[in-house]
């Protein structure tokens, strides 16, 4: 789907704007297109950022001391990602945002959104339900990160991604439950 | 400190309100005061409300088939409380939220909530930014607990309550940690 006609689905089910409006408010984002494997956001870089995925997926990660990587997110299409810590507090990212596959996203910058947020209120609307909804998934998942749930992390990330496993690498998969390629395949084999 | 100046000092550090205009936001409040101990959302029921603290202490937790509890967050004065899954999504409480110790709090239903975002287009906008930040907490809590980092998690705690350690009984700050009272005991002791 184009871009345009993807974001514009995607916002009026949250919001109310005009064809006028929604097209003031597109007006802000911009096209970008990376390739597989390349960063777009790097530990320690300024964050000024956000991106909504038309096309391709991206994860949101992070490395520890022992280079061990945790996969905080993966961003499909219409799923947002950014180091969200660093663009609202203004700091320097303490994650990494990369490509699993080429992407095709829409950038859309930190005082842009503050300012059609302040001048369309359906705008903020629209931001306020996309982040209840994040703040919800950030919890649910915190949740079973506490329980140590590993099978329902599982079913968790195969029904918030259902085409994830065919498209992901499975390493990736497993750093993003935290467990080892082991693990995974056994929950793989158990759930077929 | 009076509930009406604790909230309208909180809400004016994110959104610009007339004192008439705060007046108005403020009327959707209820004050309701509770007993250490009281529960005041169960597993199990429909959530219509959150919850505003202004002296005390809450717990959101929920316990799993081991009967073992595990706190999702603690809110003191100034901090809000939920099952924000259950009441955005209007489903079943899947957690609990109780009383660490006697407490006041304002409590707001989702339907004022939604009808003084929709009249105010500065209320939308502290609601928006509440929910950026409780974002950001709940996600930088994710990756402590993910990378397994009881230090790190230990210290992240004292800088978001800083009186905690005072005032929560030992088993809780140890179930908010997900770590045993021995282990709670050793961090104590290595940090002073």
């Amino acid at each position: 789907m184009q871009a345009k006609a993807l974001l514009k689905e995607h916002v009026l089910k949250i919001a109310s704007l005009t064809d006028d409006e929604f097209d003031y408010f597109f007006s802000h984002f911009k096209p970008e297109t990376f390739k597989k494997g390349q960063s777009i956001i790097s530990e320690g870089d300024a964050v000024d950022k956000e991106y909504f995925v038309i096309d391709g997926c991206l994860k949101a990660f992070f490395v520890n001391d022992e280079v061990k990587m945790y996969i905080l997110q993966f961003a499909m299409p219409t799923w947002w990602a950014s180091d969200y810590a660093a663009l609202y507090n203004k700091t320097k990212a303490t994650i990494n945002v990369d490509c699993v596959s080429d992407a095709e996203i829409l950038s859309l910058s930190n005082s842009d959104r503050e300012k059609i947020c302040s001048e369309l209120h359906q705008v903020e609307h629209f931001f306020r339900w996309r982040t209840n909804r994040g703040y919800v998934a950030a919890q649910k998942r915190l949740l079973s990160f506490m329980n140590n749930d590993t099978k329902t992390r599982y079913e968790e990330l195969l029904a918030l991604y259902p085409a994830l496993y065919n498209t992901v690498p499975k390493h990736l998969i497993a750093a993003y439950l935290g467990v080892s390629r082991e693990t995974l395949s056994r929950l793989y084999n158990a759930s077929k």
